[in-house]
């Protein structure tokens, strides 16, 4: 029997599952001051990720992108560990406020998805805006198809929004659209959403502290190694 | 001295500039009936296209995307020349109508926006919505790194936000975009609305009667022959 293709566009969480942020962002504080420990400041400036969506997720506070929501975090996490940026050059601070915009992607991300765009609609499935995909698509060389970022949707992961308006723009039922990603929370959303979903663990996200997400907690529809066992994996299903 | 470059992104107009409407349409029309002429099909078909969209410019007509705009010019088309699309299966016919998906590149297109892609954003600023603009780059290889359909920005070419809302997106001024089209009107807007702009010829877009378009008539930034001699044109601006 001729196998069928699972899906249409196979979608990616960009933060840890595509691109290591500690990584790039650890680098960026050290090029920028060595007042602090840059891995650290890395892992406290993404603290405040997730607490600083929930007002836009809750309705309270209008959508504002990454770029704002990332400097209020900066500012908050220099606060908080004497990182100077008061006595820096502005357009030094903006630039560090950027790296997120320069993340290196992991090693199999580009010969995965490279793979993957042979036979799938390929593109970021983030709360990243368009701008910054868009430049760390170029930094890093991810070859996406498409690029929906968070700021046309105006909604942050796991509001369903997030999800379901990615897969109106791409005209396609949701059933027909994966989300990969490393964080179990991000999947359960897709699914409930009626997407397809595929894990791939990224143990070394946060470094040796590392708790959660080190394996699938849930019935995701495929569970991988890394982005080239995805295209590993759905080559089965595509037909020939 | 250094040169500088001239633009951070170089968007397209796509129907005619990136892709041979006539050329995909006509094949689409022939594989479907017999009943008419493809190529006075094709030109009949997009004999509809500026004037269907006409009431979505003005407000009087909320906006739809060209999948809608399409199938209604198609059933006035084939209303007028006797093409059968009553008689045929609905699948044979929503396929028709999506041909506007799937249509070949120019020659020099795929070529000439690899190398673009080297130094520069490029993406589409068409009138097509982002499902069809995607399908069309997987269906010709056109290598984008960023798609912005008319569905995100709600409005259609020469309307100015088509335009201003693309360059907001991509969060650059408008004078760092470049639009590049093969029509002089679509330019004159850009222009207005704060973009740089670069001309290309392309005569046989509408066969041998073409009499509009066959060159430049207004002060665009740049003239080119072709997309390959455009990424020739841009490399002079770029530093090394």
């Amino acid at each position: 029997m001729r196998p069928e293709r699972l899906v249409d566009a196979v979608l990616f969480d960009t933060f840890g599952t595509v691109v290591d942020w500690r990584a790039g962002i650890s680098q960026a504080v050290a090029e920028f001051s060595s007042a602090v420990d840059p891995n650290e400041f890395a892992l406290a400036w993404r603290g405040r990720y997730q607490p600083s969506m929930a007002p836009v997720r809750s309705g309270e506070r209008e959508f504002v992108d990454l770029d704002v929501l990332h400097r209020e975090n900066l500012e908050a996490t220099a606060a908080a560990t004497g990182l100077p940026l008061d006595t820096a050059d502005p357009s030094d601070v903006d630039w560090l406020n950027r790296a997120w915009h320069r993340l290196p992607a992991w090693p199999d991300s580009v010969p995965g998805l490279t793979e993957l765009k042979r036979h799938f609609i390929i593109g970021p499935l983030s709360n990243g805006h368009t701008a910054l995909l868009t430049n760390m698509a170029k930094h890093a060389s991810l070859p996406w198809d498409v690029i929906i970022g968070s700021d046309i949707t105006r909604a942050y992961k796991p509001d369903p929004n997030a999800y379901l308006r990615t897969a109106e723009l791409l005209r396609l039922p949701p059933e027909r659209v994966m989300l990969c990603a490393a964080h179990n929370t991000d999947l359960a959303a897709a699914q409930e959403a009626g997407l397809r979903t595929a894990f791939i663990p990224r143990p070394a996200e946060y470094g040796p502290s590392q708790r959660l997400d080190l394996q699938a907690t849930g019935p995701w529809d495929v569970i991988a190694q890394d982005i080239v066992d995805l295209a590993t994996q759905l080559r089965e299903h595509v037909p020939s």
